[in-house]
């Protein structure tokens, strides 16, 4: 017999089987969860025998540097007949925490039922009554002092030589005893799972409107440049992030010039994305874009006038970042000693040298991660708290593992949007292993099906537990389908889409422009702003950013539109119209906002819209009254088969708000 | 900086994450396999960048006791576009097995692929042969010796200086070199999964045909009793396994009277189950059942005539057991002293004292759980190498996953048969942590619709990857629906559906003779075979035994019987009739076998049966011939609605062989 085998085995913790804990993803680690967003916790008890089980849960920080754990929270789960154990929980601050489940027999409970049925089985209850008294001894110790002399005085009429049977069942049963006896443990019954991690994010982590612009062609950071301005602007627009392209020194050797040709002129300002010069690498600010102070002077307007600004975190460098000559260990080289430029056969970008993250000696990748965890570092201390994070798929997973749980761990305020257009197993990875959001192919969904099948996915699918979508129509690198010399109705369409699908969106500077020249060959812009300075008209009167602006004030007024699973598509007879809805519970009341839209913005469609009336939480049936947030215009609506024309000398979309009934008359 | 996470996170062996590892189940145990069954393990790898990867699998066995971890198996894994790696294995012989999943970057197949890039894309290649070289150098320590010549003759190619760019391209791109250094690994450059259980199974664990009898009620094992002729009857008959119910000393105190009366008449035998008296306990015989040598010689004639002998655990004790008074910390206790015996409020088992798993001292626990484990050991040295365990979920998972595994990894042949009738989650984690098959609901499924769902639950709901099923019509416990009072005719319909709807099935003596008497009030027999001893007439000429020696006959024949997995149902036009088949390939051919058999047994019932093609592996389309395997009738049929009629003057069922094409001539 191998005893230490059967001491390990026995632990009394094991005893109860505490299987299928939810949330967890596949992975093992922490689906999304936002502050403040109600969490259901659940698991599944499995134990020998009939007793009544109860379970608890408790929720802890996770390890805080040199601080330890703290915060333990425990609270009663309630635990159906089939053992499914089950708590709602709302976490108010963002933070990495952990929860656990425990299992126990309900010793009181399961003792009192039992004597019900002794009693109507009609047994001698002499014995049963001193084994209550016994349980609620052992009781004693957990229930809270206010409550003890009602347990010492059932104890008490339980061991009595003078009650009758009668009195001492109604002692036993006794609901106010119930109430405190019930669902006490006795020390070494606890069956515990492992630990869970719960990671709460800030709000923006999943909902918020992004505008990106580079700042050099907006004068860079010095007070009183036109970048100032474009942050005001951006917030009054209704955005939240304003994101910028790298602000780094940029290289010179084989810098690119205009239109991504490969020798630059004198005067061509090279690809941001190209960092590192002798001026400095990646705690280091391209001169001419201003000083450090000038920048944090700039972040300090913008969480004045509510944006926070999101840097690029493109872990590459030019041929001339610091760290080539300081470090030549962080890079790859070939064998006749020239360091690897970035490529993928056979394309080829070199104005950039990839680094490599698997140096041979340990030393040396301790030192590597460590520097690039330390350019956060550097960036945060200068008070940013959103990373827009370049390709993180070019770079191990297991470094963004664990770098975002480092910084997390001081500063779970902070967001990382993940910029990687790949497969999915990846992107899906990246989100499961830490990055709060991530770019979507959204940007290639265009018909009615395709939008409702990725719809669909981003919302409801397993991955949609861990995988934030953030939406963007265009991008510095993308220009697609009908923003290719695009209408200012086929733009107006495409944000509309992207605004009101997913509850984060962004656009690239020059979108409200309606700026769509197209590359000939490339999905992307021709004399991109990667590459040259661009020279805009905000004031410009055919833009259409109070159309932006427009939306974004409806998504912060509506709860709805601020979560991705609260979406549902709906019927319509005509492919070119398509129509969804969000719905959120706020409170006692619904908001229910239901967007239909013109997928050919250039053409007038006209549909017949069929409301899945379960999904907008209209069940009950009868009319409905629809109100268009964009232009205040109301329907009185059957609910069941309406028809809308939407067409360019209209509008390309509705977004109603829905209500139960006929429109009330005004007074 | 914490250098010691960094270094921590930064192991080589994370580059590459494996994940959704399989086979798993959601405990992360092993699903059940059998010996010389084919398996699928599959693992998806994900990495940064776009290089080739590459995988291994790797199977040892687990700890044996004394003799550390044995004979790693490693091959090459198929690594698809998407990094999907699988590998199908067969393991032989039974036993405890890990299996873990290695993936790396392929670093020549890499290399060949991009060289390829750059001479398309018409680059200068010369630091790409010698890239080549140095990959080919390190790759030579793990080329076999044979071909080590070529590799060197490559790498003598590439670095020549007198070669043509021509003829080392032509050295880079041989597909000789290519079988040979594609696929090796540079040292620190592989990534590991942890290593995941795979326990493998005899085939008698999912395949067999168990008969049951009381043995006292045939003579007990003395040479030459009725019971040794019972065991050779059930082996011409086909049975795998003969289980007998607790052949232990019986109990005195509070002894059963016939007919599970309260009191026991002075020669009532009273239940097996109620084990132990002043002439031992689990370890010993009930006297006037023979010796231990007895029963070794009974053990070794069931073997030689071909059938395991099933033993019953029922870890409980009479109040007469020895464990009672040298033990009495191994039970539950009352207040006033008394030892509980088991109930179930308000039901109660007077002669039988539950065991207490949980005493308070460890070391109680330790002692009595090796206890416990020392039974099955005692059993096991005299020749038992299947139980069959009484109510295991009364007793906790925790004893059970650790009882088994000390059992089998000694003895991976011993079958563990469990007899849980309670809530599906506690019977699915009975299976999922160790037990071989499992008791099902069959007894208790009557109709179409209630054999079809329960079938396809059995067959391929998730839960079908570990919870094996074993049909039994009836028990000593057990008599429902058409066999109470029941027809010969409902006897065979009952035994036809439990035979070829799963692969183990199980009757209890005196099924055969169509015995049917009923208790009244509960789903059991009168009269219980339980609480006294039967007379059987074996040779009554109105016996089924012949219809059921033909069902085993025809279950060994064909091998689609013998998986679960293989059961698809098939649609018939008339409620009464129900079909289904099993199919499964044997090298290029497949065994396909359909059974359509009349629910109600006792009318005639017509109908048109609409064969499931696909699932009949007969897509091709065209004309069926069918044969029934129980008359040796056959007909043509066209496969697309095919007549049927089945009635007492015929036939409960059929049980066809199906193949291609009309019937062929006899000669």
């Amino acid at each position: 017999m191998d005893h230490d085998s059967t001491r390990s085995a026995l632990r009394a913790r094991d005893r109860i089987l505490i299987r299928d804990v939810q949330p967890v993803t596949p992975l093992g680690l922490s689906p999304k969860v936002v502050a403040g967003d109600q969490v259901r916790v659940s698991a599944r008890l499995v134990a020998d025998g009939h007793d009544i089980l109860a379970a608890q849960l408790r929720v802890r920080q996770g390890i805080l540097r040199g601080s330890g754990r703290a915060s333990i929270s425990v609270e009663a789960m309630a635990v159906d007949h089939s053992g499914v154990a089950e708590s709602l929980i709302t976490l108010e601050d963002p933070g990495l925490y952990e929860f656990q489940i425990r299992g126990y027999v309900d010793r009181f409970a399961t003792w009192r039922r039992d004597l019900a049925l002794r009693s109507d089985a009609g047994e001698n209850l002499e014995v049963e009554f001193a084994e209550g008294a016994l349980i609620l001894d052992r009781t004693l110790g957990s229930v809270p002092a206010p409550h003890r002399p009602l347990v010492r005085s059932a104890i008490e009429s339980l061991r009595s030589d003078t009650c009758s049977e009668q009195v001492k069942f109604r002692a036993a049963t006794d609901e106010a005893l119930f109430e405190v006896a019930a669902s006490r443990c006795f020390a070494k019954e606890m069956s515990s799972s492992k630990w869970y991690p719960l990671r709460v994010d800030p709000e923006l982590a999943v909902f918020g409107s992004w505008y990106e612009f580079f700042p050099r062609s907006e004068g860079g950071f010095v007070k009183g440049a036109r970048s100032w301005e474009r942050l005001a602007a951006a917030a009054q627009a209704g955005f939240d992030v304003v994101y910028l392209p790298p602000i780094h020194p940029v290289g010179m050797t084989h810098r690119k010039g205009r239109n991504n040709t490969l020798v630059a002129k004198p005067h061509d300002v090279g690809s941001p994305w190209a960092i590192g010069s002798s001026k400095g690498g990646h705690d280091a600010i391209e001169p001419s874009l201003g000083t450090v102070a000038d920048f944090e002077a700039f972040v300090d307007h913008a969480r004045s006038v509510g944006v926070e600004i999101a840097l690029d975190y493109a872990l590459q460098c030019s041929p001339d970042h610091p760290w080539v000559t300081e470090h030549p260990e962080w890079f790859n080289h070939r064998v006749d000693g020239t360091i690897r430029y970035a490529e993928n056969p056979p394309k080829k970008y070199q104005d950039i040298y990839p680094i490599n993250f698997w140096p041979e000696d340990d030393n040396d990748r301790v030192a590597l991660w460590s520097a690039c965890l330390g350019i956060l570092q550097t960036w945060i201390d200068r008070g940013i708290r959103v990373f827009r994070v370049d390709n993180p798929h070019t770079k191990p997973l297991a470094f963004w593992r664990w770098a975002i749980s480092e910084v997390q761990r001081n500063h779970p305020e902070v967001v990382f949007l993940s910029e990687a257009f790949t497969d999915p197993p990846m992107m899906h990875s990246l989100a499961e292993i830490g990055f709060s959001q991530s770019y979507t192919y959204f940007t290639w969904r265009h018909t009615k099906s395709e939008i409702t099948d990725y719809g669909q996915e981003l919302a409801h699918a397993p991955t949609a537990k861990w995988f934030r979508p953030n939406l963007w129509p265009n991008t510095p690198d993308i220009l697609t389908g009908q923003l290719r010399n695009g209408t200012p109705e086929a733009f107006e369409l495409r944000a509309l889409l992207a605004a009101t699908l997913a509850p984060s969106w962004g656009i690239y500077s020059g979108y409200e422009l309606c700026e769509g020249d197209p590359h000939p060959e490339k999905e992307e812009y021709i004399y991109s702003e990667k590459y040259e300075l661009k020279d805009r008209n905000h004031d410009d009167p055919s833009s259409i950013w109070p159309f932006i602006s427009t939306l974004n004030r409806i998504r912060r007024a509506n709860p709805a539109f601020k979560r991705m699973d609260t979406l549902t598509f709906h019927d319509v007879d005509n492919d070119d119209v398509i129509a969804y809805s969000h719905v959120r519970r706020v409170g006692q009341e619904f908001n229910r906002v239901l967007v239909i839209a013109n997928l050919q913005p250039d053409q007038t469609s006209e549909a017949t819209v069929y409301l899945n009336r379960e999904g907008l939480e209209l069940s009950n049936g009868g009319p409905v009254s629809v109100t268009d947030l964009l232009t205040g215009e109301s329907w009185n609506w059957s609910g069941y088969g309406d028809y809308v024309r939407l067409g360019p000398a209209d509008r390309v979309g509705h977004i109603f708000s829905v209500s139960y009934g006929p429109l009330r008359e005004r007074p």
